[in-house]
């Protein structure tokens, strides 16, 4: 098979210049930043699920399912610019974040203005549409308060930390998927399966995220390697390896440590890497995707069928 | 005449009680954020012209209009949680401000939270509705950058003043007003008077507000005094005051600090009282109001009109 997203190269064309459309300013600096943030491509999986849910419920509404993947790509992007402040991050996707780049206050007000424009490009849809993506949007919040009660906590459970990725990474998913469907106007019993399957594919992206957070991939994350862990944020890699029984204990209190040194930090990957958390983590999100992708059996075949599945298997299977 | 609110009191009370509604969370300290905000009442300016608006131009949808004043008064608390960590501010309405009380991550999250449930609340409105919240909301970002480009910088101008305030109050109060009358089917004509006239009230509206900043009003604005001059904001009194023959060169200096300290600032303070800068500012908002006033005369006269008169006059002659 082609890479999953062929069938929709134009789809997702069409997004960019629709987000490029979005945000324009005559303030000469605020277009700079928008530029910045949308020379930076990302894996743009949001508006895909979004478009690909449509098309394989057999939807045909090009133009408002590509302005609807762009408000998700768009909201995705803002709240990605406040979570770089909260997290004091300081590289994403391999370039300064905004906030290191343009100052804290110009940061946050960055984002908002992509709110907005996300939300003016979701705006004025159906009424079901606009509370998935609200509904999604206050879940992202509310995780994102989980997380803070957990950060540099090792008594944090398998649990927790699902409950937490599921509002944060894949309730947004979720609503793209769910979205994408309800408007291609499938029966709600392929509505709730194509939306279970896309909550599943965004559980597998989360878990194989934190684990790149640790290995650093192939060196091209474009993140700083760590960051979580110097945040002291509850991720299952940390988890599991929380629970080793040669390693777990200096690993837990290194996570414990509100302000560790680099060489603890480096210690702490070693560590890790020692145990069997990374493969756990990634035989667990293999794990949910196999489950997922009988979810999406309901479908008729069609090639973006076969994408949403590829998109599912790229997600556990990246490097970056 | 009664107070100006009295004709939509009931309204008023219906907006507070929608505001409540939508921001409920599970999270016990998301919630107490909520309500840590929502027990602060502010002038509520901006759904007050929304729904006095919309009666004033004879309409009747009492749900849809109190549903947009709401909005419009969440998209506002939301950009003042933002503004307050931009600006460092620590009290708001006499008390500690959400990042002071509750951290600068945790005020960031509650914010796009409140714009979500905006947002949220505006949804599946009307095209044209969700057009003019949106434009609203990035005029609002721009002119803060505007702003910023003019902090402790002496050579900003009455016109510069005046462009930014458009965008970062009047423009909210404006989208809210023509809302109001949009929804209420009113003539084109109709709707863009009643719209300079929010205009020129939000325009007022912010002068006084920049002068209570150095008077401090009946010492119960809520904030503290000066607060702008120490972060260097561009405000009319301040304009006005440093081209004053006798004290403009030592206020200028001062303005010009990036730092200055508790002794300065009082100085300053001293200073523009000493000039005529508090009265030019508060004619100029009179005059504003006054000539704004005429306006209103393209409506049938009503309870609504003389309360849309009335708010105006309030803006200008309010102590706090």
């Amino acid at each position: 098979m082609e890479h999953w997203y062929t069938p929709i190269e134009d789809d997702l064309k069409k997004v960019d210049a629709i987000i490029d459309g979005a945000l324009t300013s005559r303030i000469p600096e605020l277009q700079e930043m928008c530029d910045h943030v949308t020379s930076l491509k990302g894996k743009k999986i949001r508006p895909s699920i979004c478009v690909l849910a449509h098309y394989a419920c057999g939807g045909s509404q090009k133009e408002e399912i590509r302005r609807l993947a762009s408000a998700f790509e768009l909201i995705h992007v803002a709240t990605l610019i406040h979570d770089d402040i909260n997290d004091r991050s300081e590289i994403r996707r391999g370039r300064r974040t905004v906030h290191m780049e343009y100052t804290v206050p110009k940061a946050v007000i960055l984002g908002d203005f992509m709110f907005a424009m996300g939300f003016g490009l979701a705006g004025s849809a159906d009424k079901k549409v606009i509370d998935t993506i609200v509904n999604a949007s206050s879940a992202m919040a509310e995780s994102e308060f989980i997380q803070k009660e957990f950060e540099h906590r090792p008594a944090v459970t398998e649990k927790d930390y699902m409950n937490i990725i599921r509002g944060k990474t894949a309730m947004p998913i979720f609503a793209g998927a769910r979205t994408g469907a309800y408007l291609a106007g499938a029966d709600n019993e392929i509505i709730d399966a194509i939306s279970s399957f896309a909550l599943d594919v965004g559980l597998a992206f989360q878990i194989v995220d934190d684990v790149l957070d640790i290995t650093g991939g192939n060196a091209s994350t474009g993140k700083k390697v760590g960051i979580d862990i110097e945040e002291g944020k509850p991720t299952l890699p940390v988890i599991y390896a929380m629970s080793d029984p040669n390693n777990g204990k200096k690993i837990k209190k290194i996570f414990e440590s509100e302000d560790p040194t680099d060489a603890e930090l480096n210690d702490v990957l070693l560590l890790i890497k020692r145990t069997d958390a990374l493969d756990k983590c990634m035989s667990k999100a293999g794990d949910i995707v196999k489950n997922a992708i009988p979810l999406l059996s309901c479908l008729k075949d069609s090639e973006y069928k076969n994408s949403l599945k590829g998109l599912a298997e790229y997600v556990v299977s990246r490097d970056r």
